[in-house]
């Protein structure tokens, strides 16, 4: 399986993935701005796995900096937490790595500053292992949806290059193919950024899976024909009401799973749920540049000066979506609201 | 309004499609040869240009054939048809253009050739006249569905660069304009090969029409925004059952607009309807090269060896079709069973 991010010989490595799937290069950072460089110019994405490497970032920085004593060293990681945290501004996972780093800088004021250097790295590989546990927990739990010989529609990347191991969406598919279940993917490009043709194809051949690629336009027609025997697809966030907000053109391939009879699965770490937003309707939807749209790799394909709509995501409402996989267990969107409100227990409202 | 073929100081002028949207230039074909070239490397495409393009092509021979009589010059001729209906080897729209040029040659015998040869000049550039009518007409029927501050959703290209003038799909649009409605259009992408971003887009710039450019994958998220008030495609061939086959996605699209209660029209050419097909699954998909998909303007954007599947059409069942927009008036899909066996005329279903 491919790694995204590596903590290796008292480096940070990084799959460089602006030059998949043309070239396969590994970045070896030697300090923390290497790192930040790279979440920064989209070297390495996928909200999970800037997360960690944020994390790895931070307790590199710690490594290479000459301190008195750890309340030095706490102000200048706190520092470093500062540039990592301008590298993606809206990005969730960032910011929540700082802080978990940042607190074991808090929890180790009695340590030496060796052993709280050392803490730091046994911190940010915590986050990397169980960021792949979670994964693979989510894996177990989706493969039971998936049937020996059944094909998997996939949109996007939510796969291992998003995330520390195994991706959230395509870990159902990686556990399946351990079980011995014969599973087939097929990968939509996902316009505008492509990441389905650049990496979930990738990266599924990399791990052995027999991946097919299509444009986003064929979804419709392989469904109707009878070739996808379910959907999984990853989430940016999902709400209390069940609704998923996720790369745009999920909305559109829920609508056609349902016409067509398709169960419809929402491949979601529990950290990516958000109770505090009641509905869909109420998560802020990014527009994008033009230029993502009318050139692709650099190459023009629309008139200069056209008008263009780009919006980054789409919501998906609850009714659409036939469960809400976690590492927990996986159950209908509507049931969120009984496990963050009504206080109910996971294995109460599973599937 | 653009012209993708005209007549000129005894020429064939061809807008170069092949270049749009970054060059806006013309050939000026001196001999059939030219013509027959640019339908066969795509500089001019979309079935009702081609069959004119040939009928000129055609014509443009006649002029440079030196004969004795009649008979050589039909005989001359019929190679000439051959080498037309060789270039694009499943456009029905050829083939009936050369039928019909024929045709003259057959009912000329009586008449020198001098004369014969201005005939078949006169019945090029009838087929141009009557496209553009029938297009014309197609757009006053489809402009009764369009209010003013309506816009307008399309696929791909059915557009005045596929036709003699003013396209199918596009008609509506362009009659609502000229009938000072005010009217915007979002056109799709059309992926693989990018006729909506490269062509639609172009040609309603062309024509004043406002144009907001959107990836395939946005048009469920504009349509659940309230942004889409109708849809209007065109249609390779509409069969018996009502069931219309058009470039891929068009299924995606009709499903998405049911959904979202959006009516969806298809404009198409009684020419175009088949009553001798009973029904969409049995209409051929062409399956088309692997590389449409892995490369865009020659730039690779998938791995080496990806597996593909690339349908260049889909079929869109009659129930998600509003209407049939044709030059006689538009009508239920389930009707056309009623007009072409039952003998109904067209006004007793009209809507």
């Amino acid at each position: 399986m491919v790694k995204a991010v590596e903590w290796v010989n008292g480096k940070v490595r990084l799959l460089d993935q602006s030059k998949l799937p043309h070239e396969v290069s590994f970045i070896d950072c030697e300090d923390f701005v290497m790192v930040a460089d790279a979440i920064r110019s989209l070297k390495i994405r996928g909200a999970p796995a800037i997360g960690i490497a944020s994390a790895m970032g931070l307790a590199l920085a710690a490594q290479q900096t000459e301190v008195k004593g750890v309340d030095e060293l706490k102000g200048r990681l706190e520092e470093v937490a500062r540039v990592f945290l301008s590298t993606r501004p809206t990005a969730v996972n960032i910011q929540w790595a700082m802080q978990r780093m940042l607190r074991v800088v808090e929890d180790g004021k009695d340590l030496s500053v060796d052993d709280l250097k050392q803490r730091l790295i046994e911190e940010a590989k915590a986050i990397l292992e169980e960021d792949i546990e979670v994964n693979r927990a989510i894996g177990i739990w989706g493969a039971s949806f998936i049937r020996d010989g059944d094909t998997v529609l996939t949109h996007c990347n939510a796969g291992s290059l998003a995330t520390g191991g195994y991706g959230t969406a395509t870990a159902p598919i990686l556990v399946a193919k351990e079980q011995g279940k014969n599973v087939r993917v097929i990968a939509t490009e996902t316009r505008p950024v492509l990441q389905g043709a650049r990496l979930t194809t990738w990266e599924l051949m990399q791990a052995g899976v027999d991946v097919t690629l299509i444009t986003d336009n064929s979804a419709g027609a392989v469904m109707r024909r009878g070739l996808v025997d379910l959907c999984i697809v990853g989430t940016d966030r999902t709400v209390l009401n069940g609704d998923v907000a996720n790369k745009i053109g999920t909305y559109t391939l829920a609508v056609l799973a349902r016409e067509n009879g398709i169960p419809f699965y929402v491949a979601a770490p529990l950290s990516s749920i958000d109770p505090t937003i009641e509905s869909g309707e109420l998560i802020p939807i990014e527009e994008r540049p033009a230029e993502e749209v009318t050139t692709i790799r650099g190459v023009r394909i629309a008139p200069e000066g056209v008008k263009v709509l780009n919006m980054a995501f789409d919501v998906t409402p609850a009714r659409y979506i036939t469960a809400i996989i976690t590492e927990k267990g996986a159950f209908r969107p509507r049931d969120i609201r009984k496990l963050f409100l009504e206080g109910l227990n996971i294995s109460e409202v599973r599937l």
